[in-house]
Formats: C-alpha cells, structure tokens, sequence
C-alpha cells in the first residue's frame, strides 16, 4: 500500500514498513514474550530521556491526551492548584482537563505566537503560594511554538512546585534530559517523534511522585499509581494493552536507535524544517511565527491571499499529489500546518513542496 | 509470522492475516477517508444489535475497560445508584469503577458458579427505590458464565430503571437485540468476539440516554457524551484514534458479514466449544461450569489432580506446541482456561486439545 499518501500532519504520521510488519503478528498479553516488549519499551523510553535513576515509565492505552489526563488525575493531588501557562489549543486542554478532574487551575495567556516566558511564571509562583503544579505544553502544534522548557522547569524547582510536561510532539526529537531538567512527569505517545502508529501514551514519572500519588485518581483506567505497581508486580498492563500497536511501538524505537537517536532525529526534523520553510519561502508563502520560536515539529503557513485559494479544494489537490497537510488551529487567521516528522520517502519534504507548487499554479491560487 | 501461537485467550485472540494486513497503511485522522472508516464502523455495529433507530454507536480508544468506565461515568448521574449482580472479577470490577467515580454502588453476590438470577434483581429492585441502574456482565470470563441478559433486562425496564451492559466477550457472537432486550448502554471492544485487534471500545447507548447525560462525565477523555457530539458534528474522532487497530476492525467486521454474521460466528463458537469440552473430557480434564451456565466463549477446567502437573511448565510445554492457553481466575480452585474463540486454522480447535494430550503425556501428569 505504498500508494497511500505521506501524511504531512503532527501524528499519526507516515511510519516505516518496517513498524507497520511488526502489526502481522498476535500476542497474547499475559505471555512473557509479550511482557518483554513491554519491558524494554519502558527501558528505552527511560534511557531516551537520561531518566532511569530517577524516573518510572508507565505506558497508558489510548491517544496523547489520556496519558496526559493519567498524569494529572494521578499527580495533581484532590487539593492541588495547577499553573497553566497557555499559547494554544493544547494549554487550554490541559486547563479544561484540571477543570474536569475537580483540580484548581490557574492560566497565564499568551498570544498564539508568543513562546511561554520564565519570568511569568516566576512572578506567578512568587504570588501565589498555593499553586502546587506547573504544566507545560514543551511544543505546542496549535501554532508549532517550542515553550523554553528548561528554563520553566529551573523557576518551577528553585520554587520548590512540581513541573508536569505534555511533551507529546517534541519528545524523542528535541533534548529532554532528566539529569539537566528538573520535572515530575514528562508525558508523550506512540505516534509522534518515535514514529510509532497511535495507540498508547506514556508517562516518564519521578518515582518519589509515583510513590505519593496512590488514591490521588479520578478514574480506575486511568490510574498511573496502579498500572505502575500492578505492571511492577506482573510486568503486564492492568488491562487489555493493543498488542499489536505495542509490539509497533518497540519496532519504532529499535530502528530511532539505529538511526542514531534524539540527536539525528531532531537534525532530520530540522533539516525538514529549513526545506519546508525556504521551500514554500520561494513560493510566496510565509511562515506564521518567528524562527526563534519556532518548533522544527509542526510550521503553519499564512493561506495565499488570493480569492481563487480554498482550503479544501488546495487540501484535496495535494493529496492527489500524494500528501497529506493539515488545516490550521489559529483562532483568527487563514493558516494550513505542514509537519515535518515522519518517513517522507525519497523525495522527502521537498515533494511536498513541488506538490503544494504544482497545486497553486492548477488553482491559479499563488500567493 | 504464521509460525506464532493460537491464542485461547478471551481476547486478544488470534485474527485474521487479512485483518492484520489492514494495518499496512497510514491513515490521516482528520481526512475523510478515514472518516468514513469510522462511520461504517459505527453503522454496523448499531445494526448487529438491530439499535439502529434507538440507539446510537460511539467509539472509545483504549481497551473494553476504559468504554466500561466511560459508559459508567457518563450514562449513570453523579447522584445515581448502580445496581450489580456479581459472580466475577469483571462484575467487581463494574463496582470498583463506581466506588472510585464517587456513584453508590449496591451488589448482589453470586458465587463464581451460579449465574445472575433475574429474580434476585427483581427482589432488589423492588426493595430500593434509589437504585437508578443496573450493571451487567452478559459473559463473565473470570469463570466463563453466561447471564441471563433478556430475563434481566425486563425486570430492569419493568421497574422503570436502565441497564448498562458489560458485552465484551458476548457482542457479535450472542444474541444481544435491541428490538427484543430493552438497554440503555451495550459495551464491547475490538478485540473479542468480532475478531479485530485490540485498542477501542464502543458503546451503543441509547440516544435519549446519551442527550441527556452532558456533564456527568468525571473524565474530559471519557466523555462520551462529547465523543459523541463531536463526532456528529465533524464525523472525526475528537482525540487521536489509534487509526491503524481501526481500520483492522473495519476489515475484521467486512470478514464477520461474510462469514454470516451473529448466527455463524456464534455457531462456530459453540461447535469450538463442545469439541473443546469433549476433547478435555476424554483426556480426563472436567469443566468447571455446568453445561446449562457455561458460555461458548471461554471455559474453565479443573488442573489434573496429579501432583507432576504443575501450571507454568504446563503452559510453556503446550505454548511450544503452537498454542497460548490461559490461566484460571477462581479464588480458590486450581484451573486453567481455554478460549472458544479467534481463527484458529486448519486443525481448529482439536489441535488445542492434541496438544494438551500430549503434554500431559509427556509430563506423566494425566488427570
């Protein structure tokens, strides 16, 4: 099915045959050849972030935003305040999601092209003693802003708060080290950066914050205390893992490995970026942010200001061409998001580029 | 990799090469390609239970567990009181979710051997006006029972309560008829009887309960409600769907209408079953369950009382003969489980049973 179109969009994206043979096989759940995939996932994706002497790996069924709300339901504690700053779509989730799990929230606004600044929620911790815990969208793909992680999670520690990070678009290609970083969770999924197929998440949790958090959850599937200690006694999920998307999963990591890990990936990214950016640069479409704050994950274009563009009909004509883009999240502007992750095949980003060329001549729609 | 074992596991079972091959290709998420995936998906279940026209299907990521707690969580009000016939891990399970989303919970307690009595809910019912819901296992695998789910529900609808139905290892091999069986939510997965991969539920939920149970929800990701909603309006699913299991249970569904529907795949089941439990019973190995309770899904049997037999090497001798069995989940028997269910290739599930013989053969340990 090599005929599929590359999707261009911030997961599920395009994975390696490779990754999808690794679905022509079933696995019993409870059988130890099983358990040991899940075991060596949980290793990896611990070595990836330089965080296994302080960190636990718990892996959650279901997309991104159920690891995210594992996160928070298990270590935001009943009485918890969460700070969130917020520049995005992803932020306001996370907001949503305290709200929901009966946990105080408290927000910093940004414009959608502003990054998050450290001063802000140094001034905001410094004024409120209450505030429990900081959570941060590392890259948010609402507008494909990278936040300064390293420099919050430093106010959050010397505040002596908790730092929770919806990691889910940069981790596995933008520098994550627990060593350096001062965080209690750092949550991410399957289908992003490691260029696995969507269907699980994970939550890289500070063992001392696991070990705390028992009874602190909102729901029974989405208790990270009790899948961590029922998968420490067992080495198996709590309940029904997607086998399949596992034993993916681990088949993606193994080849992130040989391609040379965080360092090579981030580099593809950002050589896709630069392509991706200069590319669309000659055709008379500009980027929406600043290059110092933009993500090498996710970059929103301004449409082409010409009557003859329509999103869907450019949409339509591209994946005719065999790629996939992504409309815009922006509140206020006309925008479409092309991502720069995944296997784009031999002809690479640039193919995307000529497809998007080719497709704006036919409309008649330049920019 | 037709080299790997059967699976007699009450889900994940063993599927179909052509249901695996399903998850060769990349999907787009937002594209409407995929969409309309989703949409069949949910128009053929709503037919398989006839709820076409009462009820509608929505779909959660995650395993059967997370849709039963969404189901939980959105359908019963938070001041509601859940009624649950118990005779098993998953019936306490049911009531632990409950316990946990703060909705009072009442059980009738069965032992592992007796079925659900229709009278019992009845009597229960009558005596607590409060209770505003029953849950019900249909097939509970803990032993392999089958409850009584038609008798119930009348007595349920009879009373002017609603019933919520935990039909993860019944749907699409038992009669379960929304025109003939009055039911509020139907819950069940993609990795049972309907013989796709693991990694999303569903729920067919009454459309009258559904419009009426906004806000309920302890869970933002949970919410069926607003999966709902959000999947009328847009027909997308409103987080990550784990695209790759989806369109491999689109495939495995096109294969269960092949096959003949309801009436074949349950056909099959019990022949599996009783060639199954005579096979066993040649060897000396006896069911647990009286034939009159026992479900074609699952079936228990006693261990040989014969002090070589001992379970782990049991089960890795009968592994290394192609076949992944089960162990048993009673409180206080030794036993072991076999499934009933899943392709099992050419020598079916009499191959199972060749294999058992010889193993107990081999390890001198005959019941």
């Amino acid at each position: 099915m090599s005929d599929s179109p590359y999707l261009l969009t911030p997961g599920p994206l395009t994975i390696s045959l490779r990754t999808k043979q690794a679905m022509l096989r079933d696995w019993g759940s409870w059988d130890a050849d099983f358990n040991r995939i899940t075991s060596r996932i949980r290793e990896r994706l611990l070595a990836i972030a330089n965080a296994a002497d302080s960190h636990e790996c718990v892996p959650m069924q279901g997309s991104g935003t159920f690891a995210v709300e594992a996160a928070l339901g298990t270590l935001v504690p009943r009485d918890g305040h969460v700070l969130v700053p917020q520049n995005g779509a992803y932020c306001l989730r996370i907001a949503r999601t305290c709200r929901i799990l009966g946990r105080r929230v408290t927000t910093i606004d940004y414009a959608e092209d502003a990054a998050v600044r450290a001063e802000d929620v140094d001034r905001a911790l410094g004024a409120d003693a209450s505030i429990t815990h900081v959570a941060l969208v590392h890259c948010e793909t609402s507008a494909g802003i990278l936040n300064p992680l390293h420099a919050v999670a430093e106010v959050v520690a010397r505040h002596g708060r908790r730092l929770i990070v919806d990691a889910m678009s940069s981790f596995g290609a933008l520098e994550i080290d627990a060593r350096r970083t001062p965080f209690d969770a750092v949550v991410a999924s399957s289908g992003k950066c490691l260029e696995g197929p969507p269907g699980m998440g994970f939550v890289i949790a500070r063992r001392e914050a696991l070990e705390r958090a028992e009874g602190n959850s909102h729901s029974l599937a989405m208790d990270l205390h009790d899948q961590w200690v029922y998968m420490k006694k067992t080495t198996q999920w709590r309940f029904t893992p997607p086998t399949h998307v596992v034993a993916a999963f681990d088949c993606a990591i193994e080849q992130y490995l040989e391609e040379g890990g965080r360092v090579a990936r981030g580099a593809r990214y950002a050589a896709n970026c630069r392509t991706l950016i200069d590319g669309m640069g000659n055709l008379g479409l500009r980027s929406f942010l600043p290059a110092a704050v933009q993500a090498p994950i996710i970059v929103t274009f301004h449409a082409p200001a010409n009557p003859r563009y329509e999103f869907k009909s450019f949409y339509n004509a591209v994946k005719s061409r065999g790629y996939i883009l992504y409309p815009g999240k922006l509140t206020t502007l006309e925008t479409f998001r092309v991502g720069c992750m995944g296997q784009l095949g031999e002809r690479g980003i640039g193919g995307a580029v000529d497809a998007v060329a080719a497709v704006l001549a036919e409309m008649s729609a330049a920019a």
